[in-house]
């Protein structure tokens, strides 16, 4: 079975994994709180993006840009001329809609037909002033992307570290877009957390290269346990493509509200480079270290949205089966990504030999674990089994009576809900 | 010795730890682009605040809410009322400076005497506009603290987690200040990261849990290799304190600059919880697992300059000395925070035999170590040293022509230059 959208958002919000943002005061439209739980369960999906794409490699350079540029940037790359949506609003009641929103010019809002004339166009990036003077020339906009951080320092990174082509240089960042109808949960937001990375190759290579980052984006899918099945690749038409780009595949996940981007690939050509030469009157050319003609690299970017990867690693997770006549509810998270990795639990928590034992066996995981361990002794254990299951959990372990004896606990596996005797002191090997 | 300023700066962009942002359209005041060994510094420095306050400890809740907030949180604490610095403009040519810039009453731009007027307060947030209606309903702002996003979730946290009293609730992430004079690098800036937390506590224990958390920031000092000499507790008056804290301590670090504040420990009382109470309407009361009477906890916060400690952790480690009659530049790191943690060698770039060898070590250590190895087969050993130290790495690996006939390599250590002849097989052991 496939879970529903409303059950994956009642469950981040109830075990705290994710929250509506500014919830206190009725929120703020298209942005979300990450709450323990959702917060590790990110970190954990970057830290293995940062694995699988950067920090192994050799030819990868992380960078951190800043949020806020300088204006000059967005005109080169287009994005104050283009990143738009078109935008209608009713006659009527003045409510406003992204054009693709009315299917039957009849207004959402108020009911009344026909009330849209002639799209404009919005721009969606979110505009502020920068410095204590509020005229033109101080106006910027936050990054509507990360790509640019890394186009504006490529010439910074020739320089620091003089680098064979190809390399890549990879940032992971908060983007902000104004959508005029966020929806979907942490699906299309106005605050995004993006992974991506440039990478700079030859005009004549670039075939090569996209093929490479097609197959290795799939690797990084079956990586963090995301089906085959439930991806797909679609070739963007000409017409559907960004400004930028001569290729681009979208990769789609089959999320609970249909299938929808997760991850993309483009062959942004030289596109960025050249407007920044042009625009900066900086040289943007590489110098081959054998002597030959320099050359404006052409750039393979492979880009991830965060928050999607979260929304389908839980969509993907989300499971339920019958456990002893009830209804079980669990994440089948692969044990890397899972927030919690072991919950440890005294069997009775008004027994002081067997919280005492229980500790230190928690106080053993904490040190042995790379992730969180936790601590629950409240209620009986079918119970915390429960709590343990909907979080994702991947093991759990009991102190009981017999750990007093010979030093066994059982440990408990979610997806099966097997139970097995183990010895403490190699209790963690061959898990995790 | 001391670094200066200029030192730092220039080391950061030469090797790529940090450039300007925006640099090849003249730069955006107060905003940097960190690079490649930049970024890895910070997230190792993130990574150990994490460790030492948040992921060890049973009672902390990390979060990661949004930078983009309704309005009502910066009414309600108090920001658009009064998070303000005096603002004054020269009446001959316009320039705009913080009052506390004019020392003598002349303007410092164009030089002309008794230019400026009474100040106005001008307000630090960046304001945006949310939805594709431009009015003051969809104004917002720019977070310019984190700490609002823990006192919004505040209830969530109780609602998931049931967490007894005390507990924290942390974050690290970015904020925006809109400063009049940016300056001193990555000191005084517009974009920033924070690491800080909020402790939720009962009024009548304040005193110990500022007590214990001032000593926990002097450890955590320490655990960075920030000496206790360089550290200085300012205990600030009554009339310099924020609006919300009836007792603040700032910690401040001997920058080349001088002694500035790169953490701050405030005593908020209930001022925030209070706040959103009355104008959410929503009820912030904490309720004693014991039955006894709700009320709403008051709350110590330790705080934390990301981008400060950076900078106090490189300009603690930037050293000079003499080696063989010439200066040398250096940087002692502590291991943990060093970006690259290893460099391997061949002895001799055009030795296959030495080439294959040492890739064969590179290779392996990349699979031990927890961190950055890098490789370098550029100039004589003496210049790879040189570089490697200029970055902090604190060890240096040989391959020669001994290694090829028993095993052994030459590590070099950074800080002592001495060397000394490991075996392959337990190369790691030891060190870091």
């Amino acid at each position: 079975m496939s879970a529903s959208l409303e059950d994956i958002v009642s469950l981040c919000k109830r075990r705290g994994f994710i929250y509506q943002g500014s919830e206190i005061y009725g929120g703020l439209a298209g942005t979300y709180d990450y709450g323990p739980l959702g917060t590790q369960l990110k970190r954990n999906i970057v830290a293995a993006w940062l694995k699988f794409f950067v920090d192994g490699w050799d030819d990868m350079y992380q960078i951190d840009s800043a949020i806020l540029m300088n204006q000059k940037v967005w005109q080169a790359s287009g994005h104050v001329d283009t990143f738009h949506d078109p935008l209608v609003e009713c006659s009527n009641c003045h409510s406003r809609y992204r054009q693709d929103e009315i299917k039957d010019d009849k207004c959402p809002n108020c009911g009344k037909e026909h009330t849209f004339g002639e799209p404009r166009q919005f721009n969606m990036m979110f505009k502020t002033n920068v410095g204590p003077v509020d005229d033109e020339n101080n106006v910027t906009y936050l990054r509507p992307e990360t790509a640019q951080g890394m186009f504006t320092n490529y010439r910074n990174i020739l320089d620091s570290f003089s680098p064979d082509l190809p390399f890549g240089i990879a940032q992971v960042g908060k983007s902000f877009r104004n959508e005029i109808s966020p929806r979907d949960f942490i699906f299309r937001v106005r605050e995004l957390e993006i992974a991506e990375f440039e990478y700079f190759i030859k005009e004549s290579d670039w075939e090569k290269y996209f093929e490479k980052w097609r197959k290795d984006m799939h690797g990084w899918f079956e990586k963090i346990g995301l089906p085959k099945d439930k991806i797909h690749e679609i070739e963007v038409p000409d017409n559907d493509r960004a400004h930028y780009s001569k290729r681009t595949i979208d990769f789609e996940f089959d999320y609970p509200f249909g299938k929808k981007e997760i991850a993309g690939l483009a062959y942004r050509t030289d596109f960025d480079l050249k407007n920044h030469q042009e625009k900066s009157g900086k040289d943007m050319s590489y110098r081959p270290k054998d002597g030959s003609a320099p050359f404006i690299p052409h750039v393979i970017e492979p880009t991830f949205g965060v928050d999607r990867h979260v929304l389908a690693v839980l969509a993907n997770a989300y499971s339920e089966d019958e456990q002893g006549g009830e209804k079980r509810v669990f994440l089948k998270l692969p044990a890397e990504l899972a927030p919690v990795k072991v919950a440890v639990f005294p069997l009775l928590k008004n027994k002081p030999e067997l919280v005492d034992k229980a500790k230190e066996v928690y106080k053993m995981l904490k040190k042995e674990v790379q992730g969180t361990v936790m601590w629950d002794d409240n209620g009986n254990i079918g119970k915390r089994y429960r709590r343990q299951d909907e979080i994702g959990t991947p093991y759990c372990v009991t102190i009981d009576f017999q750990t007093l004896e010979n030093d066994t606990v059982t440990v408990r596996h979610r997806d099966s809900t097997q139970q097995e005797r183990k010895a403490i002191r190699d209790l963690w090997t061959g898990l995790v």
